[in-house]
């Protein structure tokens, strides 16, 4: 197993699951009201759209940078980028009970109870998905697996920053558990944040070691523009 | 974050996206009606997925020449790159829309408000994945990012070709919100435009600096039989 | 545009194309009468299924065959490209419309004229298909586009072999306005005999120039098992 | 035909499958229920799609191992890789009928014929999966198609190895058409095996002859942390 075809098939996976997420977005159609009420009902459909579509991208671009540093593919690492996976390709399936939901909710077609379990559903997704990344993480700290190793003495730091990614997950599920809209609003906010933070994040991937790039953070090594594009 | 794969994961979500295109044609099957009348009182899903398609095989011809001139990928790059794909991805949505409501407004059984909306939208998604593919282009105007950057005397010139592309959306969205049928026939005429058009737009992408491909306009550097096709 | 994002792109559309081809073998499910019955009054779906697989498995084997030839990568080609996956993409489409109506002919609850006309759309698609090779195909005659050109003298014999191909999806065509099991069958002998046809066709691919590959024919050249696999 | 486009179309359709089973789990919606009652009554759903990710998961990463020892690519391969792709489309298909049939029955609102044709379903899909990677591993026994090929003494070693992990699924077949529980009991434990088995195995594909990959099983060439990544 080379690295070139763990990326190609990772690469499927998030592409489709990504263009998955617009099965989610429908409408009853003719027949059932004027389009821009069926529309303006489903606020939540495209609200989640927008929120999955930014954060499976954000962990595609983090997905790359961390394993373009492997210099070893083993058989654990491949396991744990198949659990990764498996949280992303349940994205879709998350999103579109939030939609359908909080949709519901709003209508007074639905309870808050199942609202709320959608939600909690919708971050636990993205929480398995954070520490399926930190698996993949921790796989780098041991042996000798990335080009420019975190050395042991900083290990502790590392995993409490990914800690971090992974704990506001649990706050939004815990949130959720009372009230739906104010956990779709932290993970809105983790979304935005992931989209524009800007730490030193990513020197260990650029060659700086000690400082892992955060789960779910975009991509932060390449914010100089004169860095040359592999190939 | 390298070029290749920034063109695997954006590629995947080209080819997905086109594809997702032929979940739109479905008939009500057998039992509502002879099949020759359903698939003609469906003309429009036809027509649209016609039109889709090309849009979406343009953009995609577009996006790799551009991509193919970058020397640099950074954040920004990878946001505005979302951005572009956010749009292409609801593309397949926004094209079942058009082909329900002006099926069912050919068919007396939609009202002419909700057909000229779903044109609207429809018209507006092709407008943001434009705007997105502007954006990108912009990005390359700063910085040392590409191979053969337009010199600065010229950006205005360049922005202005870009301007144009996304005028004629523009367009077709104010017309749709008069009449639907006028806005999906210039929607149709933009796309074969683009097939067909052949300027030396291509030049900024091949090496003569100060002519940006136009968006959403096909790959015009390869005019020239001789090329020899990059590995 | 270089060969191999042709290549990558034109891949995603196939495998997508082939895979969605599930999506038309469903069950009306629990509640439906017993789950043996409906699968066998099924049957079409899983025949429609296998002939469609393999239509799109060989066609996509041709397709390498010849792209790997190209040595000039240009915008006619991109278009004609297009148009070949216009009528892959509809694959799925024209085999759910056959599974259907066929399927709805055996059990008595559809007419015949529909089950001719969807196994008229069936073969239309193939055809488009074919042609939409055959177009690529002819792109290679002119210019110095491929590695080894076909001589002009033997241009008519290479596009009678083509003709060939798209003759056997014109006699289904005719034979589906008045027999739909018939056509059927004939479009899976053609299947069938693509998979198992041994002939000389593709040493326009390896090197001896005159004569180009079958549209729709498998890859004739590797029956040598000591060609050594590219990179 | 070379090798990279072999693999290129076959993850495609890997990472396309694996990503098309959240297709299957869904829920009726608002209106039917509790959420928490409607997704505790599809627990089948939710554990199909698990053994269906990991089986699809382990047979890609199986896949690639055999597949990058390949000097050779011919007809005949890429027919027995079709045969191969042809089941991994349909596990999809089989996923959603014991999701849905084994919700039903635990439910009471199915008999149990239909759940046990369900799993039948299920294992044969597996089976044909297996036996078609079996054909593949045959075809890498005779000329000189691989880099390290098995001598031929240990033949049969090797074919009683794959044998094996066919018969597993035919166990389970058998089994199903007596209790559907304890077939997919077996066929959740096939997985499970499948993803910490520890074997010799790969050595095959490594550089040692001898030792086929076990069919389904995971990559076991990189156990070693300093394996050098291919690219």
């Amino acid at each position: 197993m080379d690295r070139s075809r763990l990326e190609a098939f990772s690469d499927g996976v998030f592409a489709v699951a990504i263009t998955l997420l617009v099965l989610n977005l429908t409408v009853a159609g003719p027949g059932h009201g004027e389009l821009i009420h069926q529309l303006s009902s489903h606020w939540p459909s495209f609200a989640a759209y927008l929120i999955s579509f930014f954060v499976i991208g954000i962990i595609w671009v983090n997905h790359h940078v961390l394993v373009k540093t492997f210099v070893v593919v083993n058989r654990l690492l491949l396991f744990l980028n198949l659990v990764l996976l498996l949280f992303v390709v349940l994205i879709p399936f998350a999103t579109g009970l939030v939609a359908e939901y909080m949709s519901a909710y709003l209508a007074h077609t639905s309870g808050g109870g199942d609202v709320r379990l959608a939600m909690a559903l919708y971050s636990t997704v993205f929480l398995g998905m954070s520490l399926g990344f930190a698996g993949i993480f921790e796989w780098t700290l041991h042996g000798e697996r990335v080009a420019n190793p975190v050395p042991p003495e900083r290990h502790w730091a590392a995993r409490v920053r990914f800690t971090g990614g992974s704990l506001a997950y649990v706050l939004a599920l815990v949130v959720a558990l009372f009230n739906a809209i104010a956990a779709f609003v932290i993970i809105a906010l983790i979304a935005v944040y992931y989209i524009f933070e800007n730490t030193p994040a990513s020197s260990a991937a650029h060659g700086a070691p000690g400082e892992p790039p955060a789960p779910g953070s975009p991509d932060h090594d390449h914010d100089h523009d004169h860095d040359a594009p592999g190939t």
